[in-house]
């Protein structure tokens, strides 16, 4: 019996989403959480520990308001789910975890579906606030800039990312296996006001670093260190010579995950596009 | 020399911005930075402290992006403003005051500017979260409800507010002496999907948690625990029994504060209208 969670967490106080030996991680938070819930707590001989799957893997610091994970309930074990409505299944082991991470939506799924593996969109923002001042409510969700940065370079700039392109460039040296083969579905720089700037992103998939790489790139062009075009440029080269650095972890947030049918609708939610639709509706009907 | 400041803060961690014995308040805070900056600490017995004046109070939990206070630098000390650019002024506040406040922008004003008496309308929003599970990155901005909420129900009772009103139903009993004929500029209820809704309000002023039984009458409409006309009613009858609780502070947020002729541009900074209508821009021209 396979059941599928959606999470939402501040990143700021994990290190990264998967299980590392004595550190706080998403997995491991989660891991135990459900144990708890199953009365699985390694104090009782009986049952093997729960495993969380991911989608991917969220370095430390960076957020999530719709990563996907998954884990297998064992027979034995199936009729503790059944006998619970999976929004009190969620209420219950959001009881338990703490308050910088929660569960907002849980569902029984096929046996075949997995939540690394059947993916087929990621969706990220990355947050910058530029203005001469630091923020005290953006501080742990946005990169803070005070040199005013050149907007425009960095939308022209953006604009060669959607595509299939070879990302060598902007993945770290320790990068996964990954192949660096990327179709970029969707790329835009917005412009919110007020020092306020979302990068936002969806792909097939990521390698290691890149958006945080593609972000480090797009602010040196905005600080005028390297022309619009470079970003291309490195895009061509294929070199991590060639872009710029690393931007810091906490600007990042995973928006959403998407999957194909059947898996679509698991959580019900409105997905990624009619989020925005909604909210372009709402700004522009209301004002 | 009288200076102005504009003012971020997280109101969690402040009781409230008016200076109270024995607290901290977003005042207290703010005028011991500045009486360090200059030179102006108990210890030395030279001069007497700074006053911040506020434009208005803000409650206990309430947030701030754009609080205007100003404080009256004596003579004797204007070379010490006048030596240094008013930005790097900011920027040298902000270093001694804590992560949950900031300056964004100090100005010197005329001698007649008020911050408080000056000030012509008052933006603030209110910020609820309505879905089934509480949110890690929204616990401290946005009041959390788990009920579906009848949206439509609320927009239709949010109609009645623009205009000339006696909100004396919707101020609490121990209420200040400003007057409860109020003239609301504006009054908008927004979803902005995913359960995000603001309630975005502007007016001359507000009588005491105006802005906030408001809200609590306006989410007793959406729970259909009243009918969407008794918003009105309440506001013809005046009587604070005919309207309904006060809801919490973490979900309200003063935005901006307006200031006539000649006021109007001393933080050269857009007005929450131009805010606005870039955000719909953007969004527009890149969806």
């Amino acid at each position: 019996m396979r059941i599928a969670l959606l999470l939402e967490y501040n990143g700021k106080d994990f290190c990264g989403s998967q299980s590392q030996k004595n550190l706080r991680t998403v997995q491991s938070v989660l891991e135990e959480a459900l144990a708890i819930y199953f009365r699985l707590a390694k104090s009782t001989k009986t049952k093997k520990p729960l495993r969380a799957i991911f989608s991917g893997r969220t370095d430390s610091g960076v957020h999530a308001a719709g990563q996907v994970a998954h884990f297998e309930l064992p027979k034995e074990m199936a009729k503790d789910w059944l006998n619970i409505d999976p929004q009190a299944f969620a209420w219950s082991v959001n009881g338990i975890l703490p308050t910088d991470i929660c569960i907002r939506q849980a569902a029984l799924v096929p046996a075949d579906f997995h939540a690394r593996f059947k993916a087929i969109e990621r969706h990220y923002i990355y947050r910058i606030l530029n203005r001469p001042q630091r923020s005290p409510s953006r501080q742990d969700s946005h990169y803070f800039l005070r040199t005013p940065l050149d907007i425009e370079a960095m939308k022209e700039a953006v604009a060669c990312l959607p595509g299939v392109h070879d990302f060598s460039a902007f993945k770290s040296s320790n990068s996964d296996k990954a192949s660096p083969i990327i179709e970029v579905k969707y790329a835009k720089l917005l412009n919110l006001g007020e020092g306020e700037l979302e990068f936002i992103i969806a792909a097939d998939h990521f390698v290691y670093n890149m958006i945080r790489i593609i972000v480090g790139t797009l602010i040196e062009i905005g600080l005028k260190k390297r022309p619009a075009d470079s970003l291309k440029a490195a895009l061509i080269g294929a070199q991590r010579k060639l872009a710029g650095p690393t931007a810091p972890a906490l600007g990042l947030s995973l928006v959403s995950v998407k999957y194909p049918e059947p898996y679509i609708n698991i959580f019900k939610l409105a997905n990624f596009n009619d989020q925005v639709d909604k909210r372009n509706e709402e700004i522009l009907s209301e004002y």
